[in-house]
């Protein structure tokens, strides 16, 4: 057993795991999060209808050809708005479901491994099972390399500089929220930018910050693109895509 | 070599790495920091005065014996404020010096990893070498777990959920600035929080929040200590000290 596998550790049993598996790139994995995903006896997770699942794509490297699997599909995706309460409803039944699964496998003793793109803490669906589980299992979360910092390594900018504030704000914010809110930071992180492209775009505009916005899709994974938001003039992008407005603060 | 070594790569010739060492927990260190860590000719890493430098403890049970080490002691910490012209020569005539130190390692051929707590570039010593050294040489910049992933994972909290904004304020701003901002996040994070400690929590207090807070010293380290803001009355806290105030979003 080499160096790395005896800090990365193994897995207890009947304890469930949140694993943060970064930001794309399998190497942007912990030690902590690679050693569970070798050693839980369930690998846990959520895709779209019909998908692979991506954070199950993250990790496929790391994963033996023996570990049982729980893969989750979302009822629905994007197709949706979240304030529609029909969609409310068959996501909160749905995650109800899902947890009452992972109980299941907790309940007999297994040790489970739920995957959660980027950090597990910062808008994820493994907060939803989290919230649901905690109460009644052991629950070890462990940290994840964010989207957002795998997004700035790779567009080779600093984010924040001395005292600047960074505000990370949803895409899914109206166009007027998004534009006053830009206009109160140093640097900015939008995320889900996907469907909200376009208002998203606009918004930034508003706020005088086109010149200064970085469109990145996928950072770190396969499929890469970066490119200056002014430059990149689609409706929309895919699910992963974020803007970064690099702060100016402080150089010394 | 076991398969995480193989993931984890190693280090080139004559290149820069900024290696994000995490917050603190050594498990949370990426595959990549690992690999690179254990193959880097020269491991650099800032410190205070006379002290073993936080990052290079981090890291201690990654290192080999043989590696050669450059320790960079800052000629101030927190004895004189960042706003002092004295303090900002002297920290720039130190970084400067500190540049051409890693640049002649770099120009004979050597791999040097320099060492950033959390992620490299989010306020980090590491962007004040990376811009004065990344036109001249091969630079890889490692994203790391950052400090606030670690504390709020440890103070088990989600830090955002749905549509939550959240913000990243430094404690060094001014207690109007901090209140002001406080009252227009969902969710926020306070950094250097350690000498102003005091000061920071009349600005919680006075945006209503003090109910919400939570303090988190050394989050992942040893010393760790996490508390609600409201029974942490002292003065100042340390340099690793931060302070969450968790977004209450949307549950499904
Ligand atoms: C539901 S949030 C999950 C965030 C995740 N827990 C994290 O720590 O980054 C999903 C959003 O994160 C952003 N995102 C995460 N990883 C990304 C990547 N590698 N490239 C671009 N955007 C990413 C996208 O904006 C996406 O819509
Ligand atoms: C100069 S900033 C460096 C931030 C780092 N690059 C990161 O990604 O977290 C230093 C500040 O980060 C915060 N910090 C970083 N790690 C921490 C930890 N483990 N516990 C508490 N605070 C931490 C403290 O507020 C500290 O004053």
């Amino acid at each position: 057993m080499s160096a790395l596998d005896a800090i990365a550790g193994t897995a207890q049993p009947g304890t469930l795991y949140g694993i943060g598996v970064g930001p794309g790139d399998v190497r942007y994995l912990t030690l902590r999060g690679a050693g569970l995903l070798r050693s839980v006896d369930v690998v846990a997770y959520f895709s779209k209808r019909g998908r692979a699942g991506n954070a199950r794509t993250i990790v496929a490297p790391l994963l033996g050809e023996t570990c049982a699997e729980l893969k989750f599909e979302y009822p629905y995706t994007d197709e949706i708005a979240v304030a529609d309460p029909t969609y409310r409803d068959a996501i909160s039944g749905f995650y109800g479901e899902t947890a009452q699964q992972i109980g299941e496998a907790l309940a007999t003793g297994r040790s489970v491994g739920l995957l959660a793109e980027g950090d597990p803490f910062f808008y994820s669906s493994f907060m939803h099972m989290w919230h649901r589980l905690e109460g009644d299992f052991p629950v070890e979360v462990v940290p994840g390399v964010t989207g957002m910092s795998g997004c700035w390594t790779r567009a080779n900018v600093p984010i924040t500089w001395g005292d600047d504030i960074l505000s990370v704000l949803p895409g899914t914010l109206s166009e007027e929220a998004l534009a006053e809110r830009l206009g109160a930071c140093d640097a900015a992180v939008i995320m889900k930018v996907g469907r909200n492209l376009a208002k998203v775009r606009r918004a930034v505009t508003a706020a005088g910050l086109l010149d200064r916005a970085i469109y990145v899709e996928r950072g770190t994974m396969e499929a890469e693109r970066i490119v200056p938001l002014r430059d990149q003039a689609d409706q929309t992008g895919p699910y992963f895509a974020m803007i970064l407005i690099p702060g100016r603060g402080r150089r010394l």
